[in-house]
């Protein structure tokens, strides 16, 4: 966790805040409010899942119809599958916030993670949102981290300022995360804002493309949250003016974009359910994108795979057998070379003749692991992290509700 | 296990022994011997994993070229990941068996289960074939069950004898798998044998048929075996005569035949790695089977389903979120219905009215467990069964090796 930032950067033109609602165990922060100054861009990226939560519904509406000015963030209740009646809660609580922060309704965007299936308490929120109004500021970052943690340990925040084209900029993100994680075009809410100024069309692409890099390329356990949501804030507050800059200042701009939202990927799956490994998958030399992807993820969800993870069991025959049923249509196996770290363990077709186990052992026993697989049919390749499956995400997760 | 058979019919034609060579822990059976009577029909089918083991490669050669006479199993050792150094012992053990029972090296099928990556110990096995040659006979069936079996606790075996247009026809079985389990045109390891007489091709798609309606529609992992073989033998020793009975009769054999498939798929579902519960999963009024299939697949395979039916938690916003992330086109999911049991769980978008915490709490009690989704597009329907995901899987997988 140690490239998540001590200091969080404040804003210019974001005020947040965090407040205990009473949705989680009394005491514990679980409303988040972020207040944006006239003029912010909005960019967001959500949830494939077809049973997805009233809020994203709402959130996803609410900005095509208006520059938002808030996020209303609850955690403890993810407001989903909750049919009709959820739609309209979650709609009531962009009313109570608007009415108090003196804007449409419509300029509120609504989120929530928690349990599936449980209704919105929506009295409790009501109740605590003038207290969460006044309390907004520009330093709350790390209270908001707390804030929207459910099965979290640690809170997910990043924060960078530095010089470009001459401006100072800087780039502040929360994130959170711990189960149902195998986001599908973003991530069970993620928050990243700059003050730099960029236009709404330029900042979805940055988002979707930082997210694609980042949040879509994590898996914990396969399953698609019906409730992920990443938003990408510029407030247009600071000195830089994106569409001033040259194209490679530009790229410049993206590759620390990309870096907030890789540390706030990477630092969900080292706090996953249960898991004592960070796992890198990298598949090289693939046909395209498509197929490289399809095998890291089949390698990466295989819980034989990550049960010798957990147990630092370099039983390299549990990749080859994922490799081998992945789908990858007519695979040359004799073209196939496996790797745990730099130690090559399969190659033509079988165990490389220069492993040894102790070699694979030593691999296996590090904290961090990389695991690449080459094709050797092609030049693309791609990547994916997770975690490996250990009793104690068998127990957090068979535990959740009690 | 109650439907497994007590009493186990012995094949006229087809003799067995199971022996202790040494390979699995001292004292344990770990290779099996099947003899077939000159003039019996045998069918099979195989993993579809690229990266399949030299046995698998090789029971496909030589089944194509010649009638076999003799399986030869091993367990403890899978004989995969081995390259061309494993292919030639699996030939060489063929060869050393064909010599002892006098016939051509082609009419001997290999089959081995167990660790991926591990020379097979050829010496072993060589050494105690004249033993387990020495000892076939017809009534060794419950020692064979128990010969093929790694992580399995008990033995799975079924046998039925019934008349059939007037003759007497038995049909006797063995499985073995309880990890690595989703098999992709077969399961690791079942032999089924019966007495009657059935040509070659009629009886591969008999097979093929019967695999299809039972080990491949299981699942404990995800993860296919790079050694699944499914043999399927007609002795044609007994007084049926399949080419001499009515379609209707044959439509009894297949039943007959199809239900000690089924019987012996389920039996490795409930003794999967660290299982506590069955749990049968149906998509019906869907589109085509596949989308059927598709659905039930990730539902049985969701890790976050497992543990709930593990700790007996109805946390059916897990299936619900399934449901929305499982791929399938344009779901309206209004007309989605989900139940556990008779219990109606999911209508109209969400929580069934009539849903109550106890109701659900009754059916996950339970051992064996129903999950039904509706779609409500369409007449197909499909099912999968598997279990959940307990603490013990963890830990068989973790200690595997050790």
């Amino acid at each position: 966790m140690n490239e998540l930032s001590k200091k969080l950067h404040s804003i210019d033109g974001v005020r947040l805040s965090a407040v205990s609602a009473g949705i989680k165990t009394a005491g514990k922060l679980d409303l988040v409010l972020f207040e944006l100054c006239e003029g912010a861009s909005v960019a967001g990226v959500y949830t494939q899942n077809a049973f997805c939560a009233a809020p994203v519904v709402l959130a996803r509406k609410h900005s095509a119809l208006h520059s938002p000015r808030y996020f209303l963030i609850n955690s403890g209740n993810a407001n989903a599958g909750t049919g009709e009646s959820g739609m309209q809660a979650a709609l009531q609580s962009c009313e109570a916030l608007a009415k108090v922060g003196a804007c449409d309704t419509e300029q509120v965007l609504p989120f929530s993670t928690g349990v599936i299936g449980k209704a919105l308490p929506l009295e409790k929120i009501i109740t605590a949102l003038p207290q969460a109004f006044s309390q907004l500021n520009s330093d709350s970052w790390s209270d908001a981290a707390q804030g929207i943690m459910t099965t979290d340990t640690v809170p997910k925040a990043y924060s960078e300022t530095f010089e470009l084209a001459g401006k100072q900029v800087t780039i502040t993100g929360i994130a959170k995360g711990a189960g149902m994680i195998k986001p599908n075009m973003a991530t069970l809410l993620a928050y990243i804002c700059t003050d730099a100024e960029i236009a709404g069309e330029t900042l979805q692409a940055l988002c979707q493309n930082a997210a694609n890099l980042s949040f879509n390329r994590i898996t914990v356990d396969g399953d698609t949250s019906t409730n992920d949501s990443c938003m990408l804030v510029a407030s247009s507050q600071g000195e830089l003016k994106y569409s001033d800059i040259t194209k490679e200042q530009q790229q410049q701009f993206a590759t620390a974009l990309n870096k907030t939202f890789e540390i706030l990927a990477q630092a969900i799956i080292k706090d996953a359910e249960g898991a004592s490994k960070f796992v890198s998958i990298l598949v090289e030399e693939g046909q395209d994108s498509a197929e490289c992807l399809q095998l890291a993820y089949a390698i990466a969800e295989s819980p034989l795979v990550k049960t010798a993870l957990f147990a630092s069991d370099p039983n390299w025959g549990r990749i080859l057998a994922v490799v081998g049923r992945a789908g990858l249509k007519n695979l040359n196996i004799s073209k196939v070379s496996i790797y745990l770290g730099d130690v090559c363990i399969v190659e033509g077709g079988g165990k490389s003749l220069s492993y040894t186990e102790a070699m694979g052992q030593a691999v296996m026993s590090e904290a961090e692991i990389v695991i690449t697989v080459k094709l050797g049919r092609g030049s693309c390749s791609d990547k994916v992290w997770t975690c490996d499956l250990s009793y104690d995400y068998v127990k957090i997760n068979a535990e959740y509700r009690t």
